[in-house]
């Protein structure tokens, strides 16, 4: 609850009190003077609440329990809907705001949690883990999601979902390139997203490079993220395609050196390398030699897409 | 932390407890015998933490602080350190997970969490408010995010923000519609949205009808959801579209009388109705009444596309 004015501290937890004790809690409350009051409540079956009144105008109230939790929240929704009334008796027309969150659910088999890179909290409607491998270089998660269909998560990142079809298609042009006939490099890649789309599409030849560290991410997204990727993993070499498992360095320099040149470079590495080459010190070196030796193999008129 | 194996409660407590006294934090704990423990570490700048610890295996930690939350972040990320390498040592291999989930922000100005219609908690990006207003029907806000764009909110429903063109899009039958020449009627979609992607596609006549519940609507998109509707909604009448302010169900009875016809019917009306109308008893037959009303005045090869 924001208030639109300062709390009498003790008037709210007066008010509040009695929902909470006729629930059998047991009430500690702790009085900072110049912080307001923390009340927690304590219920015989393992479940407490914290009663936070803050002077300036904000009440919080959580509630942590242990259980069936379709049963627990009807008894928690009861709870809240109770302490709800009583602060609009008790403030009238003076709060700002009254937000209920939907509860937080830990120490189950499925985490639903998966922040996104910029720190928000997200939560999916993951159903099902599908695939939970740790390779020598990342924690490989595939889980299942009614909305976004089978989601590949490396080391708590969230990668691509099956349904993520928009970002395979923007990264090759938005469909205003034409693929036929020509000569295409994809860097990264593992989950085979590019490669499937471009397949499709008649190239001369594409070849994608994928270093070892992607290994395992290609096991599981063949077996696991089929609307993603097709068969198109299931081997290495196709009629127009080849999936080379190197570090893409030595790759491109061998390229460059035999003036091997390409219509296309797609770079779909991840945007935070987890580099094993040793000559470069900082991401940011790493990411500008790519960049140098893929314009090193691109033919005159050739494009390079990046995220 | 989700455990392998059960927990000594009183051995995570007395591991644990220096942690947080280091900090100058006073100690409560309560001990349910079977449930396990509770202990409340309160500082004296009105922080406090709860350490939960259930015997069956699972140790929770939440913090609370008010606080620049910046400066208050980088604190409890040391704090939440020192606990997990103590855990660690504790309990070796035997630690199943270990999650810490980005803080939750209550009581700012911006609110940043709006939760999906299945009830999952969704932290957006939301960095302004720019409309926020009651109407007699709903509330009405439309937020900044710098990911979506605006962000249309009715009644704390997120429904479309500026990035949503593919669900225009998919209503409009995903680009294998010809609307050039064809006679539209839109029901509901008050962002104009669908309005102004027909409108560009030169059809002979697109009628949007939208009921007064919408008006406030109207009036907040066509300020703050430019990049949704243009300029589509600054009138209610152009070359070859018209906009009425009414309840959609008498409109399609007369249309039916008159034997007016139509190429496409496009029912964007919210998913659960605020219905007005009197002689529907429910949301079934409200739904089911727009259906057959929408049937009568299409045309024998016309379609009709919704939700």
């Amino acid at each position: 609850f924001s208030l639109n004015i300062t709390a009498d501290c003790n008037a709210v937890l007066k008010a509040l009190q009695p929902i909470f004790q006729e629930q059998g809690m047991t009430e500690t409350v702790h009085n900072w003077e110049d912080h307001g009051y923390l009340a927690t409540y304590i219920k015989k079956n393992g479940s407490f609440a914290n009663l936070r009144i803050h002077p300036h105008g904000l009440v919080l109230v959580d509630l942590q329990s242990f259980n069936d939790h379709t049963k627990g929240r009807e008894e928690v929704n009861q709870l809240l809907n109770k302490v709800e009334e009583r602060m609009k008796e008790l403030f009238h027309g003076n709060i700002k705001r009254v937000k209920r969150l939907p509860a937080i659910l830990r120490g189950g088999v499925i985490d639903r949690y998966w922040p996104t890179a910029d720190g928000r909290l997200v939560e999916y409607d993951i159903d099902e883990v599908v695939y939970d491998e740790d390779s020598p270089f990342q924690n490989i998660k595939i889980l299942h999601s009614k909305q976004f269909g089978n989601i590949l998560i490396l080391s708590g990142d969230v990668n691509l979902a099956e349904s993520d079809l928009a970002y395979t298609q923007a990264i090759m042009g938005s469909g205003k390139e034409d693929y036929t006939g020509k000569e295409v490099l994809i860097l990264g890649g593992g989950d085979g997203g590019i490669l499937y789309e471009i397949v499709k599409l008649k190239p001369k030849m594409v070849t994608m490079v994928a270093s070892n560290i992607d290994q395992m991410v290609i096991d599981g997204c063949k077996k696991y993220m089929r609307k993603t990727c097709g068969d198109v993993l299931d081997n290495l070499k196709g009629e127009c395609y080849q999936v080379l498992i190197e570090d893409c360095i030595p790759v491109l320099k061998r390229y460059a050196k035999e003036g091997r040149m390409f219509d296309y470079v797609i770079n779909d590495l991840t945007a935070v390398p987890i580099s094993t080459s040793p000559e470069e010190d900082s991401t940011w070196e790493f990411l500008r030699l790519i960049l140098d030796l893929s314009m090193k193999v691109l033919k005159q008129d050739g494009k390079y897409f990046t995220q």
